[in-house]
Order: structure tokens, then sequence, then C-alpha cells
């Protein structure tokens, strides 16, 4: 079965995120005050064939812990749906 | 109120993404041959005040329209929810 995960590399909480701080300048320049925090990360989609939500939950994660994410200053998160569901 | 705001910036589908070809082939490489299609994007999270969901939402479309989106090549998707909910 196939299936699409979605995976958001976020960078930790204690880590400084320059790029982050210049889209809020620039949200504030353009008017937006509203907004006071913001962080900037990376989202990854895929597809990927699997025999259950969880395994494929499973491999998906061994992707973020060998090659997706910076375990120092990067955090992970996974979501998993049925194509076609 | 305060909301957080997640936003997707993904590139269209008709636009050929480098970036994930290269995260598809690492994979494959360290045998996860599973996986079919790779698509990069950004992610950016932001602490919004508002009124209300609707009133983020359409705010937070203008910033996406106004300067986080590339109209040429991307795409965005907008989650809202209210904090401490």
């Amino acid at each position: 079965m196939r299936y699409t995960a979605e995976v958001v590399i976020s960078l930790k909480p204690v880590v400084n995120d320059p790029q982050g701080l210049t889209v809020r300048a620039g949200l504030h320049q353009l008017g937006f005050s509203e907004v006071s925090e913001v962080r900037v990360g990376k989202h990854i989609s895929m597809e990927v064939d699997g025999d259950s939500e969880s395994s494929v939950r499973q491999r998906v994660a061994d992707m973020c812990e060998r090659l997706l994410r910076n375990p120092v200053i990067e955090d992970y998160r996974i979501e998993i749906r049925a194509d076609g569901a």
C-alpha cells in the first residue's frame, strides 16, 4: 500500500533562527505587526510503500535519524496518511 | 487572542525539485527503496495575535501573498490553531 509521509524538520527551540528573525522583520515592515515569533524549517513530502501506517512511520523515523535531520540542532515531526483515503 | 499559524510553502507540482531528487537518491543509497517521490519545501511557524481563527487565517494568507511565497513556482497551505487549546 502507498502512503504519503510529511516530515517537518524544525530548529530546536534553543537554537537561534536568523532566517526566522529576518522573515519577522520583513512582515513587520509590511505592517503585519501582530506577528510575534517566526521559525523557519523544512517540509519534506514523500510517497512511501509499506504494509501499515505504523511500519511506514517507523521507517520514516529511521530516515530522519539517518539522513534528514541534524540531531544537534533539529527536531522532526512525522505525519502519515494512506493515499486515496 | 494568540494563535499559532503553520505555513507550508511547497513547489508547484509542475516545477522540478532537484533538492527532492537528491534526498530521494540519498535515501535509496541508504536502502530506503520504498520511497518513490520526494518534494522539499519550507515550513514557517508563527505566533499571531488576532480576534478569530478566520481573521488570522486571512492575515496569514495576505502574508503569503505579499512576502512568503513566490507565486510563480510555489503554493502555500495554512493551518491555524488557538494557543493553549
